[in-house]
């Protein structure tokens, strides 16, 4: 099977086939980040760029290593240091990258829709790196496969999602992803952080923390924004803590077998407890890992791959 | 034949028969940029320093795209993130990069003759990649290949080149090469931006656009800088807007195949109204791909193409 | 030999024979950044992370042309731009890049102790390109690899180090190899910055520049922190350069055929005379050339090249 489309902008508008397919090529890529030589040449004289508007570590190095590991080139660009700074429309930065003839462009921005205009406007194949509250499809992806390859499936699992719901692209983008593969999608969070319309997309909505907890299969912390303390969305980090953090006590009300993802990066205290993020249901550490499998092959498929 | 300079610092120097090899070697690697695998093992082995002392998305971004298309290694160094901070002096930061044996450097910078001083103190092949107000040949270069690719010649043509003059390296490599190459150039902008000894580089100066703009083949427009209002170099944006922007009303005063060009990043509205940067005169794309190509040549020229 | 150990720390923990390996090692790869072709194939397919949490150019680009010039993939990660500002731990962003699967991670960072945390926590071999006050290993190698180039060796030979000894990560990392290869240390500086307990490391401690100068084969001045003077350290910028600076008057004092180190940024006029910094002693550019040889060999030595 091939993978028809130019562009990968959400999981809202991927089938189950092409999640299936994109999951299948990840798998088999996982193993050439092992070897003792990690490189194979299926991107020889492919360039990648990764134009990113918001700062980031793990979301840029593992789009940079995933096209390194495929022999692809890279090149970097943050607002920081660009031309952002002279007041250039996004539209025109973009029309002059896709001037430089690059096959691949990964793009984070802080608008919600940067990179679908992208994708609209320009030839190259567009991978969405998070845009804004809306989405953040590479995350949902190495979530999936992270699931797939603890739990041998998706389908039937109950996924509780915890956090800020409203203004998390993970979450949406896991919330498509999930319900698609046949998991039951359970939200939690303060009601200021849980969009009254969020049941329209298949999830169970619920403010008590437990009750998303209670035989959950998959427990998916959210990073809470501790910017947002001064916003007043939450009264402060310690009660945000005390009411929805993750700790020994209700992780025993999930599934004996369950397992406990977090995007990155954690608040170590704050929404999820040290012994919990360290301890043995964690897979924290397997989803980065999964992450450059899971870039590697979309990188893959969108620049010939699927040819 | 050969290019016998170690440098590239302006176009002022160049004569004639190396700026057209240069621009002939340009449209030979314009095509490598074309194809399925854009790299060819020219460079291989030979490291390139992009040193920007100033921001820049689209220069860097192209000369670093230009060395890995040509499999040479490129290093960024930034001045917000180098021991510029620690107040080393630029031959001191210079000598060291030398010591580590690239091939090659190339660097921007806001004092005017930084890249001579490199040229003069290191054995290393310097590229002005823009020097404060003084030249930014491969600007230049480019704007001259698209000419020639567009027009089919340079001699005999005539370009208005609009804006602030004064401050403008664009502008003054550009004066340099077309006259040389045989171009009529008339500049134009408000009086503060004409420089008044502006004639004894062999252009017409004149303050009225519709002036300079009659019968162009070639309109240069130039990036205005918005940061000079503040300095009443020009009363308002919208005052420059209204007497020295490029627009559907001005434009019919050049010849019906004109081409309209610009260094980018445009101010949209200021110096050039939109559907003008969008229309079938401009070349301004065709400017950035072109731009790759002429930094591919000097990069191969420079570093053993001659040899 | 083989070098039987997963990291370089610091230089207090190596042996005679580990530094003489890395030291031959470092010679037989200076010859490579001297050919035509800059670059063999030995590490094709590693990929190294330069993890710098304090701004560099010198030591971040060396390691970078070092991976290059050995054919390794370099992604570079800075403090600024990282996901630092969102407060994550050290340790969790080192374990993240750690289930990427790098072979071998640089860290800058400027709490001592800090790559020995991820030393012990990380299955990829550190090295440390620096922490706060306490080493820098990689200089210290290039300093004596320097020395044992231009005195054909280190052993009976009396070293000088000048200036802020009390916080400089060079003069410890110094002290600590050129004691252990059998030179005779003198360190000098202001009593504010020469600490008590600095015998004890066997090195003889003067307050007297000239006391330490006299009779030296080699003067090794430290950078002063330019920004010391405002906690009152040392009484002024000029009283330190009265006092503690290398010029003209003081070298006399020195073995005629003394060489002068620096590790680089100077502050000219300062710690150091330019006449000083650019004469005939001087090997302060030969240190920087000898640094990207230094770290080839640690990173070959680390990555296989002792298996």
């Amino acid at each position: 099977m091939k993978l028809s489309r130019k562009d990968i902008l959400g999981i809202k508008e991927l089938s189950v086939e092409e999640i299936t397919l994109i999951l299948d090529t990840a798998d088999s890529f996982l193993e050439v980040s092992t070897r003792e030589i990690k490189k194979v040449p299926t991107l020889r004289g492919k360039s990648v760029i990764n134009l990113f508007y918001e700062a980031s570590t793990r979301t840029r190095t593992s789009f940079e290593i995933a096209a390194k590991r495929l022999s692809a080139d890279t090149i970097n660009i943050s607002a920081s240091t660009s031309s952002v700074v002279k007041g250039e429309t996004l539209i025109d930065t973009a029309k002059n990258i896709e001037a430089m003839n690059p096959d691949l462009i990964v793009i984070r921005h802080s608008a919600a829709g940067a990179p679908h205009m992208l994708a609209s406007l320009l030839r190259q194949s567009i991978i969405n790196a998070g845009d804004g509250a809306h989405e953040h499809p590479t995350q949902a992806l190495l979530d999936m496969m992270t699931i797939r390859s603890r739990k041998g499936r998706i389908a039937g699992l109950k996924a509780a999602i915890i956090g800020d719901i409203a203004h998390s692209r993970v979450a949406r983008s896991n919330i498509h992803g999930l319900t698609k593969m046949g998991a039951h999608v359970v939200v939690s969070g303060p009601a200021t952080m849980l969009p009254r319309e969020i049941e329209t997309l298949g999830v169970t909505a619920c403010t008590r923390i437990d009750e998303a907890i209670k035989d959950a299969d998959i427990i998916m912390m959210l990073r809470i924004q501790t910017e947002r303390e001064k916003q007043n969305v939450f009264p402060s980090l310690r009660e945000y803590a005390q009411y929805f953090s993750l700790n020994r006590k209700n992780i025993a009300l999930a599934r004996e077998d369950c397992i406990v993802m977090h995007p990155g990066p954690m608040n170590r205290g704050v929404e999820i407890s040290p012994e919990i993020a360290d301890g043995p249901h964690s897979v924290i550490l397997d989803q980065v890992t999964n992450g450059v499998a899971v870039r590697m092959a979309l990188l893959y498929l969108l620049t010939g791959g699927n040819s």
